[in-house]
């Protein structure tokens, strides 16, 4: 069975719908489970009784204190969301994730992030997604359980990892050494510091707003490592002004 | 909306199960649940609390003494089941049992058929359908629940009844305005130029390189018009220095 996909639950609220998302994974051939800051910590013992023995068989839970953190070797990162938010992301059905992420495989690590129970995912974490996932459910009763919404992205999974459509995937993998999230994050650290030095966030109260625009204009670009150096000594060069880059291109 | 196919739960033990059954249906557009011979009878507390308010909005529940009671007005079924029990059927997995009860719709009525939490469908059950429906799970953990199993039928229904794919969406939805190639092209120029003027390019023969690496980098974005507009804004801010943007962020 090929590597497959991290699920990332971001700030879960009830310990049950850990442990049915764990469930629905395991039954679909996914290990991988990433908690970020649950409500009630873990281990959790209604979790247990949810999991059906999941975790006993082979999924793995790990805690992280920041999405950042959790976005560790990330290569490909899809957000599941009710609204699209204004967003310039591609967006698709839970079909649509699993085939990109069935694509990728053998590039990089991918991860389907879901968020909190009653309030879904922050705006911040939706920004530094490469695409939005979202479910054609009824305007009048969008109301899915989080492992409910879990269940739907693992049956899609499923079908091309274990079913007998697994055998019409392709594996596209024609990219070459993506970065990992957290590179990505030091680049965009690296270039909201120097934009902020610039006096480029003004006013204050927008601060979050424009680098939301600006993380989600570049983190669809499938960067590979050497393109993040590129980029990094590009936002050097133009910080330290002109005429003075060459000085330091060693650095 | 088509009128959907009904869910039929076969002697289901838990109320939750239920609730939480019709809490997915709701969701992806269907409405008419049948029960035969619930443990628990009917109403039950249970299920309305896992239901989020699916009876109220529109879930219609019958409940049966036998399932040839409930299969009345069915004219095409599908039978639910982990094991093919060398029945001569029609197999395939949800997407398969969606599409073929779409294939349908104004011929008839059809109905998916689970069963118990514990036991599945009885033979009998089984062989009066047209279809069996079985999931790619992993051979070493069929265990989903029995709303998780109705929440994968539910999720492929939605695809075909009210997502996208009714109009065969290009996931590229989401995606804004997109940036003509000639934008892109002053967007590369511009920061470019300011790269040229901070040094960054050196050696010389080696600037061709440099700016295809830094285009390759930025190409593959799918960039908004606005999301151009904010980059170049970006560079402008970078290139100027420090401290210095504030002052020219109207022009």
């Amino acid at each position: 069975m090929p590597e497959s996909p991290a699920i990332i639950l971001h700030s879960p609220q009830l310990g049950e719908n850990i442990g049915a998302a764990a469930r629905v994974m395991r039954n679909f051939g996914m290990t991988d489970l990433r908690l970020v800051t649950p409500r009630d910590g873990w281990p959790n013992p209604a979790a247990d009784t949810m999991s059906a023995g999941a975790f006993d068989a082979g999924v793995a839970v790990s805690v992280y204190e920041t999405l950042q953190d959790a976005l560790e070797g990330i290569t490909w990162l899809a957000a599941a969301t009710a609204r699209l938010r204004g967003m310039e992301k591609r967006v698709g059905d839970a079909q649509d994730a699993a085939e990109a992420a069935h694509a990728r495989l053998g590039t990089g690590k991918s991860a389907i992030m879901f968020g909190a129970e009653k309030s879904g995912l922050p705006n911040d974490a939706v920004a530094v997604s490469d695409f939005l996932m979202t479910y054609p459910v009824d305007v009048d009763f969008k109301s899915l359980n989080l492992a409910q919404a879990v269940c739907v992205f693992c049956a899609e999974w499923g079908k091309l990892a274990i079913g007998p459509r697994a055998d019409e995937g392709d594996n596209k993998a024609g990219l070459g050494d993506l970065a990992p999230r957290d590179e990505l994050y030091r680049m965009f650290e690296h270039f909201e510091e120097e934009l902020e030095r610039a006096g480029y966030f003004f006013p204050p109260e927008k601060t979050a707003l424009m680098k939301d625009n600006l993380r989600a204009a570049l983190i669809r670009a499938d960067w590979t490592r050497q393109e993040v150096q590129t980029f990094r000594g590009a936002i050097k060069a133009l910080a330290l002004g002109r005429g003075k880059a060459r000085v330091i291109r060693d650095d």
